[in-house]
C-alpha cells in the first residue's frame, strides 16, 4: 500500500468500519453487501473489458451480455429481494445504466400497478422470463415535462376492437426510452386516447415493436437508436415512430381507466394512484447523489494524499496536495456534503416506506408533504452533487481528465439525473408551488404541521429585509441546533419573499399565470433555502442516532461544516434578512478554516468508510492501495490506440505528404 | 427558416450585422473571415464525417488527414500570416484540438525562440516541412504545475559529446504532450540538466523519437498514446519513456544557456526571455473563454426560441421556453458574460502586442502587471465559462445530452482549459501575489500606477468591514460607472483583508510560507473580485467606443445586467464591506428582472451577431434555420447503431437466454 495512504489511515481518530456500519444501516447489512459484491467480483461470466476501450456497439454488447448473464445468475442463486437485487445489479453494472434498466425498473412494475388480472397473464411471465423485453415510452421529441403536450394518438376502432397508434408529427416521434433502440420488443406506449371523437388524455398502450423470433422491427415500426450521448454509452436510448399500428383492445393498461368493446370510455376511480412511483424514484435519486458524490470525493482525496506537489516551504519535499488549504476547501465541504446527502437520502427512502404503508391504508394526507419534498430535494440534491463531482474531478489537476480517473464517468453518468424524473427548475417550482400554499394557509389562520410548521410563525415576524444593526443577534456560530434555527428563518423570510412578489404582480393587474412566472426567479430561490434548511436539519438530528463517541466527534465537525459552509456561500441571504451580523460572518470564516484542518487528519478515514470497491470505482487515482502511477501506466499501453506501434495514418497521409511539399 | 426564429429576428432593435463588425473589429476583417470560412467550406478535401459516429481511431485518423489537407492549402493559397491560419485551421478543425496543435502551436515556436542558427539550420526547415514532426514535453506523470520538480534528466557525457536521457522513475515518465502518442518523430523534451557533477536545472532538448523512414520508436523510446479522455478523442496525448537515450550534445537548446564541449555550463543571460509566450497563450485562452460561452449561448438561445413547453396561462398554446423568467435568468446572464469576455479578450490581446513592442525594445516594466493579469482573468473566464456551458446545456432539457446538440463536445474540449497552461487556483494565487506585493508598496508609500493603482487609496479607507448602516452609500445602481467603483472598492477589500489575514498567521509565528497557505481561501477571493472589477470596467469602457446608438444601448444594458448579476451573486461581499444598503440588493433583484425582459427580445440577434457559422457549431439544436427536429431525427437515423436492423447481441446473449431460463 502507499505509505501516505497508510499513515492517512493509522491517524484517524475513529473506526472506519463502524462508520461503515452506520451508512450501511448496520453490521449484517454490511456483512450482506459484501458478500454480495464478492460473488459478483468472483464470478468469471463477470470479468469485464474497461468500456473506456471499447467502441460503442462493443459497450452495448458487453452490457446486454451482463444483463443477460445477471437475470440468469438471479435464478440460480434464488436471489429476489429488491434490495440484494439491487445491490447485485449495481455491483454488475459498475454503476452504469443498461439496456435492460427500463424494462425491469418501468416495464415490470408498470405491468404489476396497472395490468388488469387477464393482462398480467399474458405479460408478466413472459417478461420476467425475457422473452418479452420491454420499455417505457412517453417522451417525446418535442415534449418533456408538460405530459398533455403529448401528440402520440390511440384511437379506438370499434369495427375491429383495436387501437390504432400513430405518431402524426416529426416532434411526435417517441425519444430517449432506454432500451427501445435495439433490445426491446415491446413498448409501453402513453399516446392521447380517442374513443367516440373524444380525446380523454393520456393513456398506457402494451405494444408489440419488434417480432418475437427475429427481432426485426414490425410493419408500421420505425424504432432505432438515438445516437451517441454524454454518458450513457451502455444504453439504446431509442426513438419509435408509429404508423397505423394497430393492437388488441386488450393491449390497454386497464385496471383503472377502460374502453368497452363498444367504444365507451370508463374513468379511472382516483388519479392519485399512480403519483407513488414518482415520488419513489426522486427518493433514490437523492440516495445517487450522494452515492456519486461520495465516488467523486474518494477518488480526490485519496489521490490528494497520494500526490505530492509544489512545495510550501521553499527546501522541503513536495508535500501532499492534501495539505493546500485550497485543495481541503474544495473537497472537505464536499465531503460533508456526501455525508449530508447520504442521511438525507436514508431518511427520504424511510419516510417513503413509512407513508407508503399509510397510502396502502387509504391514507394520503402525508403525500403532498412528501411529493414536494421529493421534488426539491432531489433537484437540490442533483444539482450540488452535480457540480461537486467536477470540482473533484477538476481537483485532481490533468489526470482527472484521463478516462483512467474515473471522474469523467462518474459525471457523465450523474449528470442526467438533473433533468430526468422531473426537470430540476420544473421540480424547485413544483416545491415553491407547495410552500408558498402552505404560506397562505398559515396566514389564513390555518395551523402547519408537519417539515413547513416553521411557515406558522410567519405572522409573528418582522418580514422586511433590514440593516443587520437593527435585529438583535442570539446565533451561536458553533451550536448546531442554532444553525438549524437560522437557516429555518432563512427559509421562512425566502418563502414570504416570494409570495409578496407574487402579491405584487397581481396588484400591477398581472393574471395569476403572469404573476408566477414573473416571481419564479424568487420562488426558486425560497425551494433552495427550504432544501437546505431540510439538510441541514436532517443532518443534525441523525447526529442524535450516533452513540460511538469518536465518530459522533468527527461527525458533528462534518454537520457544522457543512452549515457554516453553506452560510458563507450564501452570505448575502443571512446578511440581508439580518439573521447574522457582520462579525459573525468574518468569524465563520476562520471557524471554516479550523474545521478544515481538523477534519483534513480524518478526510481519507472518512472516505474510506463509504467502502466503494475498486470495481465500481474503476479509477487508478482512486485504487484503495493508493498505487497510481504504476497502474496509470498499466492501463495506457492498453489504450487502443497502441495496438500498433505505428498508426496507419502515417503511412495514408503523413508519408505521403513529404514529396507533395 | 423556424418561424419562431424569424419573428426573433423580425424584433431585433438593432443592426446584427454591424455588431459583428464590432466584434471582428471592422468589416473588412468580417469580410476576409468570412472569405477564409468559405474556401474551407467549399472545398472537398475538407468534409468529414460527424466524429461522434466515429471510433477514437477513426477520430484522429480524419483528423491527421484534414491536417496534412490543410499544411498542403496553406502553400498552394500562400496563407501565411498568422490570423488568417489561425482562422482557417479553427475553421479545418470545426474548433476541435488535433493532433498537430502542438507542432505547430509549440514545437516551431519554441525552435524559433530557443534554437541557435545552426540548430534553425538544421531543423526549421525540415519541421516546416512537416519531414521533422515535433511536440513539446514537459509534463510528467507525477509532476505538473511546479517545474522545479520535474524529474527526467539530461547528463552530459563529454567522452562522446553526447547527452544521455533518462526517466528515473514511473513518476518521472513525460505525460500528456499532444502528438507524442502517435504522430511526432520528434520531441522537445524539458530535462534537468547534469553536467561536470552539477545538477543546472531545466533545460530543453531535441530528441528524435522515431525513425524518420518507418516511424517506429527508436531504441531506448518507450511511446505511445495515454489513453481516452473527457474530450481531446482526435489528439494522441502521449506518454514518452526514455532509457539511456542518447543525443548530440548540438541538440540542446542553446541560444540562451550553453553546454561547451567539455562540458562547462554556461549561464542564459536572463530569465525574463521566455516570459512572453506564457502570457500570450493565457490571453488568447481568455478569448476561448468567450468563444466557448458563445456558441454554446448561440445553441442554448436558439433553441430556446424554437422550443414550446408546458404553459403559463392554461388553454393558451404552449410558449417559448425563452418566455420562462427561469431560462431567461439562466441564458441572458450568460450572454452578456460571453459579451463581457469577448471584450476582454480583445483587450488583452491589443494589450500583449502593445507591450510585446516595449518589451522587443529592452522595456519590461509593464510586463509584471500583464502577467497577474493573464493568470487571473484565465482562470476567472474558464472557471465562469466552464460552469456557464454546463448551465447552457443543461437548459436545453434533454436534448442537451444527446451529441447532436454539439454542447457535450463544447465543454469537454473547454473544460481542460481550467488546468492546462498553469491550473487555475495556482494562477489566482498567482495574482494575488502581485496584489498583496503592490498592496503593501502602496502601504509602504510607494504610488502605483496601472491597474492596481485603486490600491493606493488603502491608507484611506476605513478597511474594517463594517454595519452597512454605518456607511454612507452612494451607489446608483443604473449608472455603470457607479458599479465599476463598487466592484473596484471590494476589490481593495478583500485584497487589504487577505494582506491583513497573512500579517496575523505571522504574528502568530508562523512562517511566510505557512501564513500564505493558511489565508489562501482569502487570497484567491480576493484575486478573483479584482479580476471581476476588472472585467466590469473592460465592459464599460468597451461601450465608449461603440457609435451606433441602437448598439450602444442594448450593449449598455448587457453591461449592467453583467454587473448587477454579479451583485446579486455575491451580495454577501457587498454587505459585507457596506458597499450596499439591504434595499439596494433587493432594487438590484428587481432591476435584473427589468433588464431580462428586456434583453429577451433582442436575445436571439445577439447571438446571431456572434456569427458563429453552423458548422462550427456542429449542432441540431443551435442551426441558424432553426429546424431542429427534423434533422436530430435525421442525425439519429445515422447513428452506428442502426447500421443493422437487429444488433448481433441479440441473437449472441438475448435469444439463447429463453431456452436457460
Amino acid at each position: 500500500m502507499n505509505p501516505d495512504l497508510m499513515k492517512e489511515r493509522q491517524n484517524a481518530t475513529f473506526d472506519v468500519e463502524k462508520l461503515t456500519h452506520i451508512l450501511d444501516g448496520g453490521p449484517e447489512k454490511t456483512k450482506r453487501r459484501r458478500e454480495i459484491e464478492l460473488m459478483v467480483l468472483n464470478d468469471p461470466d463477470f470479468k469485464e473489458e474497461d468500456p473506456n476501450f471499447l467502441s460503442r456497439s462493443e459497450r452495448y454488447d458487453q452490457a446486454v451480455r451482463k444483463s443477460a448473464q445477471m437475470i440468469l445468475k438471479f435464478r440460480e442463486y434464488g436471489i429476489a429481494d429488491p434490495e440484494e437485487i439491487y445491490c447485485y445489479k449495481k455491483f454488475v453494472d459498475t454503476d452504469r445504466p443498461e439496456p435492460l434498466d427500463l424494462h425491469l425498473g418501468m416495464f415490470l412494475p408498470t405491468l404489476l400497478n396497472q395490468a388488469t388480472p387477464e393482462q398480467m397473464d399474458r405479460f408478466f411471465m413472459p417478461a420476467w422470463n425475457l422473452e418479452i423485453i420491454g420499455t417505457y415510452a412517453q417522451t417525446e421529441m418535442g415534449h418533456g415535462t408538460h405530459l398533455r403536450g403529448l401528440e402520440t394518438t390511440a384511437t379506438y376502432d370499434p369495427a375491429t376492437q383495436e387501437f390504432v397508434l400513430n405518431s402524426p408529427t416529426v416532434s411526435s416521434i417517441k425519444w430517449w426510452p432506454g432500451g427501445l433502440g435495439k433490445t426491446s420488443n415491446h413498448a409501453i406506449v402513453l399516446a392521447q386516447l380517442y374513443t367516440q371523437g373524444n380525446c380523454h388524455g393520456l393513456h398506457a398502450f402494451i405494444v408489440p415493436i419488434r417480432d418475437m423470433n427475429t427481432h426485426v422491427p414490425l410493419p408500421g415500426i420505425v424504432v432505432g437508436d438515438i445516437g451517441p450521448k454524454f454518458g450513457f454509452n451502455e444504453v439504446d436510448n431509442g426513438f419509435l415512430k408509429l404508423e397505423n399500428v394497430r393492437i388488441p383492445r386488450e393491449n390497454m393498461l386497464m385496471k383503472y381507466a377502460k374502453v368497452e368493446p363498444d367504444g365507451t370510455y370508463v374513468k379511472p376511480p382516483s388519479a392519485k394512484l399512480t403519483y407513488g412511483t414518482m415520488v419513489f424514484i426522486r427518493s433514490m435519486i437523492v440516495g445517487e447523489s450522494a452515492r456519486s458524490l461520495s465516488k467523486a470525493c474518494t477518488i480526490a482525496i485519496r489521490y490528494s494524499a497520494v500526490r505530492h506537489q509544489s512545495e510550501i516551504r521553499p527546501g522541503e519535499p513536495e508535500p501532499q496536495i492534501l495539505d493546500y488549504q485550497t485543495q481541503q476547501y474544495k473537497l472537505i465541504p464536499l465531503l460533508a456534503t456526501a455525508y449530508a446527502f447520504t442521511f438525507v437520502g436514508q431518511y427520504m427512502r424511510e419516510t417513503y416506506q413509512r407513508i407508503s404503508g399509510d397510502i396502502n391504508e387509504g391514507d394520503f394526507s402525508e403525500m403532498p408533504e412528501l411529493h414536494a419534498l421529493s421534488a426539491g430535494l432531489k433537484a437540490f440534491t442533483t444539482w450540488t452533487s452535480n457540480t461537486g463531482i467536477e470540482v473533484c474531478r477538476m481537483s485532481c489537476g490533468g489526470h482527472g481528465y484521463s478516462r483512467s480517473s474515473g471522474l469523467p464517468d462518474i459525471y457523465v453518468e450523474f449528470t442526467p439525473t438533473c433533468t430526468y424524473e422531473g426537470e430540476n427548475t420544473v421540480m424547485m417550482l413544483q416545491t415553491a408551488r407547495y410552500l408558498v400554499k402552505s404560506y397562505r394557509q398559515a396566514k389564513a389562520g390555518q395551523q402547519l404541521s408537519g417539515i413547513v410548521s416553521y411557515l406558522n410563525e410567519a405572522e409573528h415576524r418582522r418580514v422586511q429585509p433590514q440593516p443587520v444593526a437593527a435585529r438583535p443577534t442570539v446565533v451561536d456560530i458553533n451550536d448546531l441546533a442554532s444553525l438549524v434555527e437560522v437557516y429555518k428563518l432563512r427559509a421562512a423570510i425566502l418563502v414570504e419573499l416570494a409570495a409578496k412578489c407574487i402579491q405584487q404582480e397581481l396588484q400591477r393587474r398581472k393574471s395569476q399565470e403572469d404573476a408566477w412566472n414573473n416571481s419564479a426567479i424568487d420562488l426558486v430561490r425560497a425551494s433552495d433555502a427550504h432544501c437546505h434548511y431540510v439538510v441541514v436539519k436532517l443532518f443534525t438530528d441523525k447526529l442524535g442516532e450516533i452513540g460511538d463517541t469518536a465518530i459522533h466527534s468527527v461527525m458533528s465537525s462534518l454537520a457544522l461544516l457543512y452549515a457554516l459552509h453553506g452560510i458563507t456561500h450564501n452570505s448575502g441571504d443571512f446578511l440581508q434578512a439580518g439573521l447574522l451580523s457582520v462579525p459573525q460572518v468574518l468569524q465563520i470564516s476562520i471557524r471554516i478554516k479550523e474545521l478544515l484542518s481538523q477534519l483534513r487528519l480524518n478526510a481519507v478515514a472518512l472516505v474510506d468508510s463509504f467502502d466503494l470497491h475498486d470495481r465500481n470505482l474503476n479509477s487508478v487515482l482512486g485504487r484503495y492501495d493508493g498505487n497510481v502511477y504504476e497502474n496509470m501506466f498499466e492501463w495506457a499501453r492498453r489504450s487502443p490506440l497502441n495496438a500498433t506501434e505505428v498508426h496507419e495514418s502515417y503511412h495514408k497521409y503523413l508519408k505521403p505528404l513529404r514529396s507533395k511539399l
